[in-house]
């Protein structure tokens, strides 16, 4: 997807003088808390979804997006911890809205279980970009180098063509799979947005907005949304 | 463990030399097959126990136990390609026997998870050091580097021995487990050396000893046994 059109292209300042304010320091450790969470989550999920894998080669790529997700985790927490915060406390707030995430969309077969790598992989770096412009130049940092090592999910997008082409009966299931998904990372979001006020004015803003602004926030999964959607033409999918 | 008494000290030669031997490439692709499927169905295993732990910090390790586990098989996988091998084909003799003792050996709750956690990379340790003085100097080294990046279960060791001072009933069924896994994987292993000519000649003798000796192999796992039952007793457990 494009650089979101709102965002501004210097950073702010480093992470010194913006963690001086109170509410900016909030927003950070509840995103740095909400991204090593979802890291961790990815990985639990993508190492079950090998499972599903129909020869080991393909369980081992699938493999091996979770332990990628793992070193993202690994990276987010320390990042944590470095600052003086407690990994855990501050990745509690989001376990149950990703851990509902998971729950409602346990893939039934491997080509769902493809889908959701690579959208998942998708949604996560889309946001990660959304959310890298808005940060201080040290945080920024490190988000973009934890995203640069996403896009494992490549495969996944060839795997699919060739089980559609194969069988294309299956290309409506997968499409009706693919809305969903978007549509249940959208509604754990919107609760996350809705009980985390410093990390929505973060996202919607940057630290200068104080003000919680449903509509930039509505924007932004807009934004994310049309991504998704012509991702899945992509993948000869009609969302 | 100790260095197995009847190891050499220098190697037979580098993998060009000695993989002109057609039994002795054989024996290896075995190893580094059954090594590496082993790396990945650890991984499997140890990211769905991950799901086990009271706390993300205790998810965490197990998932970072799980992650390490990867990069082994990735490393084996990749060597088993540079040597002219299918890692798929070299792998596959060994995936009903390892997904076998997994199967048998699912842990029902955290502490077992544990048990098994420090039981398994210990073993693995174990079996690793004793192949290694029989093989040429390239694989022994990548066997080595391997080997090096294991003990990650150390804070298992910790973990349990918390578990059984806060309840000291748990102690006498950690131990009966101790004893279960062990069991299983001895039993599993014994399939495997009367399925694998080659393995097993190159486990027992090196590449000098043609005729199969059960009594050697039975010596290999003697000495395992006796580190299991060490280690066991290190953590507390009577096996």
């Amino acid at each position: 997807m494009e650089t979101p059109q709102d965002g501004p292209g210097d950073t702010i300042g480093d992470w010194d003088s913006c963690s001086a304010d109170p509410q900016y320091r909030a927003a950070v450790l509840d995103l740095l808390g909400a991204l090593a969470y979802g890291e961790l989550s990815a990985f639990e999920r993508l190492a079950e979804d090998a499972k599903l894998a129909p020869s080991l080669e393909d369980k081992a790529a699938l493999a091996g997006m979770a332990a990628a997700e793992f070193h993202h985790f690994r990276q987010l927490r320390d990042r944590l911890t470095e600052i003086g915060a407690d990994p855990t406390e501050a990745m509690q707030p989001f376990a149950e809205p990703l851990d509902a995430f998971h729950r409602l969309t346990a893939p039934a077969d491997w080509p769902e279980s493809l889908v959701k790598a690579y959208v998942g992989d998708s949604i996560a770096s889309d946001f990660y970009r959304e959310v890298a412009v808005r940060l201080d130049s040290d945080t920024r940092d490190l988000v973009l180098r934890v995203m640069a090592d996403t896009g494992h999910a490549g495969f996944a997008v060839e795997k699919v063509r060739q089980a559609i082409e194969a069988d294309p009966r299956i290309g409506g299931r997968l499409a009706l799979w693919g809305r969903r998904l978007m549509g249940e990372a959208l509604s754990q979001a919107q609760r996350v947005v809705a009980e985390r006020d410093a990390l929505s004015n973060l996202l919607v803003g940057g630290v200068e907005v104080r003000g919680f602004d449903l509509v930039e926030v509505g924007k932004m999964f807009n934004r994310i949304t049309e991504a998704h959607t012509r991702r899945m033409a992509v993948l000869g999918l009609a969302s």
